[in-house]
C-alpha cells in the first residue's frame, strides 16, 4: 500500500515533520472570542447564526496560520458549528479546506454512532465519497479523520473504518474519555474487563490486520490525559493503535500524564488542547504581555509551548522519532 | 408547570389526538428515492450536493403531508442530511419547522454524545436557545426532542436534560438499541446489571422528579423493538419515561415485539418505522397497485397500515390512552 494512502503513515509522517505531537481542537465560543471580531455585530445583543459563523471564519483563519508550524492536526468539535445551523457548518466546511491547504491534518469530531446505511451517510460526510449509487455526490466535510462512539457495537465501527480503509483516512473510536464521569458506564466491571477495556480489545481488532509501512493502524482511540492508569493498561490492549488524548490543559491534563500514552518508539499518541490554546490571549502569561488583539499570537505561543513541553517530557525515557 | 411546556405531557396528548403511536423516520436516501425527483438531474451521474438536497426537499414535504394524519412524530436522522454538507443541513431545518406546522412532534436522531459546553452547543442546536451570553443565537435546528448516547455517563447526560428542562422538550437517549450487535458493549454483565439496564437506571433517575401533570417525564429512552426480552426489563427499570422504539418494519420487528414497552396504561412508548413507510411504494401491497409517482399515497397507507396493527395489538390486554 503506498504510504500516503494510509492515514497512520500520514499522521507520522506529520509528526516527524512538525517534530510535534500536539493536536488544537477548533472549538470556537464566542463569549470567549475577541471583542474585536464582533465590531460588525453588537456583543450582548441578538445577532444572527450568519454574523456569528463570519466571526468563527475569522478567528479560525488566523488561529490556523498562527499554529500551522507546531501543531499536526486540528479537531474541530462539530458542536461548535452546528448550533449556527447551515451557516455554521459551511464554516466548519471552509475550516477544513483551509486547515488542510496550510499543511494540517483534519480530525472531524463528531462523535457518530450509527448503524448500516446511516453509518455510511455519516463517512460519507467526513470521511470522502463512500456511499455509491445515485448519490455520487461529493464529501461534505472531507476530513482526515472522524471520531466514532463504541455503545451500539461492532455494527456501529465496521462502517467507518470500512471507509476509512477504502479512502486512506482514519478513526479513532472513544475507549476511556475525559471528563469526570465517565467511569459511570467505561468502568464497570464485566467478566471480559472493564468495558474500556473490551472497548480497546474491540479497537485492537478492528485496526491490526490495518497496520501500515510505518507499522500502526488506522483504527485509533480516544484516551483521556487525565486517566493515566487507564491509559497505561490500554497502551497493552492496543500496542499499533494511535491515541488521541483529550483533557490536556484546561481539563486539567499535564505533560507528565499523557506519557502512558506513548510507546516506547516515542509514537501511538497525539495530544489535544482547545481552550488553553486558543484562548491562550485570557491567560497567562500572554493576558500580562499581549493585547486582545494579539489572539493569534498568543495562540501560536502556547502551542509552541505545549509542543515543547511534550516533546520535553517524552524525551525522558522515549526516542523521540524525528531523532 | 403548564402542560404545554412540558414534552412528556405534549407527546400524550398527541397520541390521543392523533389516535397512533406511529414515528416515521424521515432517512432519505436518493437511490430509493422515487426517479421523478431527479427530473432535473441525472441519474446516476454525480450531482451537485444542492440538486440532491432539493429532491430530498420535495420529498420529504410530500411525505410529511400524507402521513401527517396517522403519526405523532417525525424523527430525522441527521447523517441523511448531513452528507450533503450545508445544503443538506439546510433541507433538514426547513423539515422540522415544515413538521411542526403540520402539527407533528419532530425528534432530532443526532446521538450526541459530549460534555460542558460542547453538549451545551449540541443541545442550543436541537432543543432551544439554551446557551447564554454573547452567543443569543436563535435554536438553528428546533426539535422537540433529541437522542443521546449515554457512553461517556452523567456528564454528558446533564446537559441535556437541563436544556430540556428549561425549554419544555425532551430527550430519548440510547438504552438499548436495534441492531445486531447491539449486545457487544449493552449486554456485558457487571455487579450493577447489564450495561443497559445500569444505563437505563441512569435514565429513570434523571426523569423522575421531572414528571409532567399526566404522569411521565421528558426523559426517554431507546429501546429497540428487536430485543423484547430487554424491553420488558427496562419497562420495569423506567416506568415512567417514554420509550422511542426503531427496528419496526424494515429491520424485523413486529406489532407483537414493541408490546413490552408499552405500560398497563397504553401508554410508554412511541414505534418509528422508517424505509418500511416512506419507500413503500417498492414494496408489496403498493408497487402492485399504485406508481413511483404515487409515493406518498403509498407512505400515507402504509402509516395508516402501521398504525392500526399497533393499536391492534395494545388494545388486546391494555387500555388505548384515548378511550
Amino acid at each position: 500500500m503506498n504510504q500516503d494512502k494510509h492515514f497512520g503513515d500520514r499522521l507520522i509522517r506529520q509528526i516527524r515533520h512538525k517534530k510535534s505531537f500536539v493536536i488544537v481542537g477548533l472549538d470556537p465560543q464566542p463569549q470567549m472570542m475577541p471583542d474585536l471580531l464582533f465590531s460588525k455585530s453588537t456583543r450582548g445583543q441578538v445577532v444572527s447564526c450568519q454574523d456569528l459563523s463570519e466571526a468563527i471564519w475569522e478567528f479560525n483563519q488566523e488561529l490556523i496560520t498562527a499554529i500551522a508550524p507546531y501543531v499536526v492536526a486540528v479537531k474541530l468539535q462539530i458542536a461548535f458549528y452546528q448550533y449556527l445551523g447551515w451557516q455554521g457548518l459551511r464554516i466548519f466546511a471552509k475550516t477544513i479546506e483551509y486547515s488542510k491547504q496550510h499543511g494540517l491534518l483534519v480530525v472531524a469530531d463528531a462523535k457518530c454512532n450509527d448503524i448500516g446505511s446511516t453509518a455510511e451517510a455519516y463517512a460519507h460526510s467526513f470521511l470522502g465519497p463512500v456511499l455509491s449509487s445515485a448519490l455520487d455526490s461529493p464529501s461534505a466535510f472531507d476530513a482526515d479523520a472522524v471520531t466514532v462512539n463504541p455503545y451500539l457495537g461492532r455494527d456501529g465501527i465496521e462502517p467507518f473504518t470500512l471507509a476509512a480503509d477504502s479512502q486512506g483516512k482514519g478513526i479513532f473510536v472513544l475507549v476511556r474519555t475525559s471528563n469526570p464521569f465517565a467511569g459511570d458506564i467505561q468502568d464497570l466491571t464485566s467478566p471480559r474487563g472493564r468495558v474500556y477495556q473490551v472497548v480497546g480489545r474491540m479497537v485492537h481488532e478492528f485496526g491490526e490486520s490495518k497496520k501500515g509501512a510505518l507499522g500502526y493502524t488506522f483504527v485509533g482511540a480516544v484516551v483521556g490525559a487525565t486517566y493515566p492508569d487507564e491509559a497505561m493498561k490500554l497502551r497493552k490492549i492496543m500496542p499499533d493503535s494511535f491515541f488521541l488524548v483529550p483533557g490536556y490543559g484546561a481539563q486539567g491534563g499535564s505533560a507528565k500524564d499523557v506519557l502512558p500514552c506513548f510507546n516506547p518508539d516515542g509514537l501511538g499518541a497525539v495530544i489535544n488542547a482547545s481552550r488553553s490554546v486558543i484562548y491562550a490571549f485570557k491567560g497567562s502569561p500572554w493576558k500580562e504581555e499581549l493585547s486582545e488583539r494579539d489572539y493569534a499570537l498568543a495562540a501560536s505561543s502556547a502551542a509552541k509551548s505545549m509542543r515543547d513541553e511534550i516533546n520535553e517530557a517524552v524525551a525522558k525515557g522515549r526516542t523521540l522519532p524525528w531523532s
